[in-house]
């Protein structure tokens, strides 16, 4: 899989930190500028993350070359951004299969290097990760350094205050370095976020310095006085500013460093390792450094498709629209009849459309950062004073704020409306933002309501139908591109708990929900067309509450059922067809089919389901095995799905 | 059920707010007085929530004497300090039924009253919350006040400083009072910790003074300077502190305010009405004002059982140990032999028992604060470098940490150990603290080990168990006392994903899971003692791995099959179950018994239980009906629940 790029007379020389440390420091800007053609030609020829990687290529030379990596830990953040980082420890030939089948993860990864000292994907966790490392090494007695970074977006997040506020408290041994671009995936929101920029701009050295002269002004005297404020500049920086609130949390603050400066990055964590307690160390990048385009749009170059580095032309795909612009076009016209209804995300725009939203409706759009927890409560606040908020947040980030899901909406009955994109898997994002525990996770609270569209169309109706349950209610949808089926002109409602027929047959029952229902359908013609079993096919569309009368319609003791769903089998759709039964006497003979209790690698969507058996020809082979009673087809539940974990996870049955 | 106490020449008068804002202001402390002696009789015969809101006491009254309730928002935090504010608000001669099956929540409860806008009692939600409503009354063009209160230790939570991070960068009018008194539960952890008890020394301030000084002395002829620096005094103090930590997140901060002074409170609120923007009002108290005992030692009396007022005596009553007590004196017996066993809390030491291990192995103990999200991120750190953690966090709060125990843990496959204390119904703190969730939540994660004991002696050995798993392993056990059984004086390890039999019968399975085993066992003996059917009783014992080989031993095509869980059906042991007969084509007659899909109100567990039909009798009835086919059981699944739901929750199917 090697890719011969540019030459690269340095780079080729470096397969581990340790060769880099031989060089010296003069050469290691060189060296960063060969890192980033190798980055930048990569992803071109890949695509992947790209823009935060680039800002962080100079940090990442610094970082290796400062410190004795693996003995030293680093704890990256979100950990799009180590493209370089990986490059520099033993996988620089493998990147080019980085987010494909079998190949490099798109994150850190433990089981992929001893140099990943901890996964990473979601944001905002390194601090507390840390500071743990730091505690177990105090326990030890050992004296390794160890590294957090985090970026500016990841520490909106709460739990990176949770991590800072103890690290400040237990005063350990500890360096974090703020890696600050103004940039989440979306431009930077939040009150840090400005403070940030004060600092970097220098304005709150200035507030300061104005401040004391307004002071001495009004002494006796005090117009005398007031050059003096210009003699106490340099001491008041160095007392008061800037950083303030960081050194109020425990920390001692270092910058804002230039982060693509060689010589202050190196001073500064050499100088660094030599403080025996928390630090913090500002800096200072752009994000999509080196890289023109990416500079000037960080936010289209967060994550692009392959492209020309020449001209930054992407090979567009003709495709059916996504699901994303769909529930983005369905909201837009719902809220031009409704005031009432107001849209948040966090830190996420673009990815859960609220971007098109958001133009249409500035003032009713909230970018609460990275803060999913917030993000739930602020909709809890608003619907009990009326308003209509969607939270539009992916399925796994929303795990985040899975307590305030119950304790603040589901317990108070608020009608919240959440839409939950990349349910499901999500191809080369791999295991850490597949969508597949929601069904379970959300069904378990009283007053939820669950659905999920079979298609895109469905999907606008399901939108419409959300705001009119007067309960929590969550829409859950997948990556990628709808089936390009008809759209209906006009939105409409659905009766809320009620599935559909799609066919009828009579040898036995397939219960589908969401994506899944069309290679269901699908496969159901096909067996008939070859002369199989002859299967009636649902599409439930609400998981909660679940379509029993359609359900005991169809099963009856000794059915042979089938259901089909894209999540977890355990607690899912599935799981609640099987105590819908229990709960009605009825004994089916029933055949779960969706996620089996292992993490699914990253590969494309197609490869995943195909793996998983729930494409078209994975379903078709287990509807005949289980209908013709011939035991247990592959891709089951039952089935072995070593195929499907080269992570270090294992089955846990 | 109304209570008369001493005299209450004012008290008696006020049944609402604006009773209460007819006094004159020279009125109010005694008002306050009153209320104060209220609470504490009240509390005394009832057993509550205690320490906390008799320190809010003035403030409850000034807050309702300057705001125009229930048009203006409070909006509490955690809500066990909202005594004082019931008692105002139309709930006087209820108090004395709070937390009792009918009475009053000791929370906030939308369903209750106008005044309570928001349910609360987990931590850290009102700033938030209360932004949601900001924005709504914007949108609206309306213009009340909106408060949030919040504790020093809530803003140990991420989601408050998320809640903080938002409401200073979009500036809206928001009123937001801490509540500082130096405690969470326990006394409070964290570097804002110290930096709101430094405001409150005037430490900071006077770090300030001597920077300046000290800059000063540096100066060319800086000695003759030194004076200067007492002449800034005044206006560095309005300049640069104290505070800083909030004006630099968008606050205007004002304080610290004496939350006893009426007067100062009075003038403050009325000054923070007048502000256009996001204003943070820092109000020192005294947790347990005005009890003496309490003041001394608010830990104890956070929460205490009914008491003697003139002598504080509390009724003892003899029982067997509790489980939380049982897990601390195993884990001590363990960690005497490990030394990388370490135990983390989140603000809980008493709670969870690792008070007992604080002081045992106080270097290895850590009090995160109110920081679940980071106590799992933590565990994680640390286990990555070679220690044995413990997370014992509540069932109900564990949710905080839902992201952190998928993506950081159980996706590394790293070997934290979760003590779920306050598994099942917990009696009267309701539906907020339940913890009826964790087997559905937990069970679908890969790489997840879920155990529960049926008895304290059992839950010994699965904390030792559970450290050998190799795996991320959740141990839950119930709030309360144990049975009572025989104690084994050695600890040791159970099998992993084994349960045992307990009874052997002709006529069905009872397969059940944690606390109900005892009473299930029981109600077979009782059932088989009456001439009824004789059932197999088996403790499954562990939720994942389940014991497949004993389940299929037992069951077969058309066995009379019972699951018993307390848990919520939907998703949980039971659901498990299903799934492994379904995998294994198996057609039982199954009944699932567990907790229905609603919210069960606060009452005793005993009578929760009993209604939930979980207790013996209500266990043998199903037992009986089931097996013999009568029909459904009252207290089942299928069964009416209505008599469990008094809240505003509906069933959602």
């Amino acid at each position: 899989m090697t890719k011969t790029f540019r030459p690269t007379p340095l780079l080729s020389r470096i397969n581990w930190p340790r060769d880099l440390r031989m060089l010296a420091p003069e050469e290691l800007p060189a060296l960063a500028d060969e890192l980033r053609t190798y980055v930048i030609d990569s992803v071109a020829s890949t695509g992947g993350h790209f823009a935060s990687g680039l800002g962080a290529v100079d940090l990442t030379v610094a970082l290796h070359y400062a410190f004795e990596t693996p003995r030293d830990l680093l704890v990256w953040d979100v950990g799009h951004q180590t493209y370089p980082h990986k490059i520099l420890t033993g996988r620089r030939d493998r990147l080019a299969t980085i987010r494909q089948k079998g190949g490099l993860s798109g994150f850190t990864n433990r089981a992929e290097s001893e140099y990943d000292v901890f996964g990473a994907a979601h944001a905002s966790t390194s601090i507390s990760a840390a500071l743990g490392m730091a505690i177990a090494r105090d326990q030890k007695g050992d004296d390794y350094n160890v590294v957090a970074l985090i970026g500016d977006g990841g520490l909106t997040g709460g739990v990176a205050m949770e991590g800072l506020n103890q690290a400040g408290y237990l005063k350990r041994k500890l360096i974090v370095i703020l890696n600050d671009n103004d940039m989440s995936i979306a431009p930077n929101v939040g009150a840090i976020s400005g403070y940030l920029l004060r600092i970097a701009r220098g304005q709150i050295y200035h507030k300061v310095r104005e401040d004391v002269a307004h002071i001495l002004k009004k002494l006796p005297g005090g117009d005398r006085l007031a050059g003096l404020a210009e003699y106490l500049e340099d001491g008041l920086k160095k007392a008061l500013v800037p950083g303030t609130l960081f050194e109020e949390l425990g920390f001692k603050y270092v910058g804002p460093i230039d982060g693509h400066s060689m010589p202050s990055l190196l001073r500064t964590f050499r100088e660094a390792k030599a403080i025996d307690g928390p630090v913090l160390i500002h800096v200072r990048t752009v994000k999509g450094k080196g890289y023109q385009l990416a500079e000037d749009d960080p936010v289209f170059w967060h994550g692009p498709a392959p492209f020309k580095v020449e001209t930054g032309e992407i090979a567009k795909k003709t495709a059916p629209p996504s699901y994303t612009a769909v529930f983005a076009s369905a909201l837009v016209e719902l809220a031009e009849k409704d005031e009432r209804i107001v849209a948040i995300t966090a830190a996420m725009p673009d990815g859960t459309g609220l971007d098109t939203f958001g133009k249409r409706f500035p003032s009713r759009t909230y970018d609460v950062g990275i803060c999913e927890q917030h993000a739930v409560l602020f909709a809890a606040g608003m619907a009990t004073q009326g308003l209509k908020p969607v939270c539009a947040i992916y399925s796994s980030f929303l795990q985040r704020a899975y307590d305030q899901i119950m304790h603040d909406v589901c317990l108070m009955d608020l009608p919240v409306v959440f839409a939950l994109d990349r349910a499901g898997v999500v191809g080369a994002d791999g295991p850490t933002h597949h969508g597949v525990f929601d069904l379970t996770y959300l069904r378990v609270f009283p007053n939820m309501y669950i659905a999920a569209p079979k298609d895109e169309n469905e999907l606008r109706h399901l939108v419409a139908t959300a705001f009119t349950t007067g309960h929590p209610t969550a829409i859950r949808y997948p990556r990628g591109a709808g089936w390009g089926v008809a759209m209906d002109p006009q939105l409409r409602t659905l009766p809320v708990g009620k599935g559909e027929i799609l066919r009828v047959g009579k040898d036995g029952v397939v219960f589908a929900i969401g994506d899944p229902v069309m290679p269901a359908l699908r496969a159901a013609e096909r067996l008939a067309v070859q002369g199989g079993p002859s299967l009636t096919v649902v599409n439930a569309r609400w998981v909660k509450p679940l379509d029993t009368e359609l359900l005991t319609q169809f099963v009856k003791d000794g059915t042979k059922l089938i259901t089909v769903e894209e999540n977890q089998v355990m607690g899912g759709f599935g799981s609640a067809v099987l105590e819908a039964l229990a709960e009605r006497g009825i004994r089916a003979d029933a055949r779960l089919v969706g996620i089996p209790d292992a993490f699914v690698a990253h590969a494309t969507q197609a490869e995943q389901r195909a793996e998983l058996g729930l494409d078209e020809a994975g379903l078709l082979a287990t509807f005949r095995s289980h209908v013709e009673g011939a035991g247990r087809a592959p891709g089951s539940n039952a089935g072995n799905i070593a195929n499907v974990v080269p992570l270090s996870v294992v089955r846990s049955a």
